[in-house]
């Protein structure tokens, strides 16, 4: 292992903009947010499946974010997952999952985050993240299989005003209930005084959409005041490497 | 006001068996587990809006649970609601919504417990509970409105051993997922060292299966070792007044 190397590497998605896929950028916001000093590896969609089968062959989970502890020699996927891992192997870094809600949080992602807000922003954002953020090989991948799941042309899903208002509108409701909680907590987060998991992974999706759709994302952030404070406060943690 | 009278008062659903509704559980055994003071009163299904009406003519949410809090004159409906004002009013009692957890249990419940626990354990339950847990009244309106809801007979939802098992196969997994969370911790509760607002909220499901169906609250306390553990710690907690 050459001596510069750092600890962490986080495999990422690639694309002509970098960094832009919502689940990595949950895992590189709580890295930023950590100080914990990692790297980035960006691959194209076609090549997820090859390089974990490569990295560690015991893995049957090939999605990214993924990422790698060089000094234990540990592959961690699933961001839930990866926040716990980096919560017992960094102690002294900031929690973002205080009070043991690692769990809890598996719920909020699985039951709301990503079926209540990120699918209808992948509805959304599917031509545009295809048209204006993939790298080739990510984009002719996207089309085939995105197309394929959807049965639909990717321009067909958003390409009218009305149905990019009706796919708005499921969103804003889920928005609002987000909105309310983070202003029931004089903090403006969606648990305790500090930012958490369930902060930094709504956030990821606001990445996502700023990188993507910028009227998404003035659309969501415009959506609910404490949207756009919370915002604010942890857009600073989006960034590289 | 009376001097012996408790300061809070739980508006519960009336039946043959009392306590049984599976909302009311929720706070009866967060005010057991906190010793809190309370007296219950039973009312019917029918009065529910009438009495809710009497009470607080500003409430617009005629649902059971319902607490009063008569040293400060305060009514407060739904569970999660309910916690967080018995945390604010009674500080000194163990907290059930440790480090600000309360937005979170919001979705926990919403977007959770409730679709994927609650919903399909109703659909087991809807013959049961109108057939030998409500009182008269009580059940006439259930016949009513859940026949109108489900458009079919009550029987008709779980009556054969083949659609008993279809839903039965929708909660198992989820059931799963409570227990791996439970065991991810070595604890046995959803979050931290102590029994909070995620582990009432499903016991008090259990609670109510116990009641209205000996056969699914077998199977639900036989899914996973886990559920079974919490169970025996918090059944202590589901009884009167």
């Amino acid at each position: 292992m050459p001596v510069a190397q750092k600890r962490f590497t986080l495999y990422d998605l690639e694309g002509r903009t970098r960094p832009w896929s919502p689940h990595a950028f949950i895992v590189r916001m709580i890295l930023n947010y950590k100080g914990v000093p990692y790297e980035t590896i960006y691959i194209s969609f076609p090549d997820i499946r090859p390089t974990i089968q490569k990295l560690d062959p015991n893995h049957e989970q090939y999605t990214i974010p993924f990422l790698v502890d060089h000094y234990k020699r540990v592959t961690v996927v699933d961001s839930v997952e990866i926040a716990g891992y980096l919560e017992a192997q960094c102690p002294m870094t900031p929690s973002v999952l205080p009070g043991g809600i690692q769990p809890l949080c598996s719920f909020w992602y699985k039951d709301f985050l990503h079926p209540k807000v990120l699918v209808p922003m992948l509805k959304l954002l599917l031509a545009p993240v295809c048209n204006g953020v993939l790298d080739h090989r990510g984009a002719e991948y996207w089309r085939r299989t995105r197309e394929k799941r959807f049965g639909m042309r990717l321009e067909e899903m958003a390409g009218t005003e009305e149905r990019w208002t009706q796919l708005w509108e499921t969103i804003d409701p889920e928005l609002q209930r987000i909105g309310r909680a983070l202003r029931s907590n004089k903090h403006c987060y969606l648990l305790g005084s500090t930012p958490s998991y369930p902060d930094f992974s709504f956030c990821a999706a606001l990445a996502w959409a700023q990188v993507a759709d910028e009227r998404l994302f003035k659309k969501i952030l415009a959506a609910h005041p404490a949207i756009w404070q919370l915002w604010q406060k942890l857009s600073i943690y989006t960034g590289g490497p």
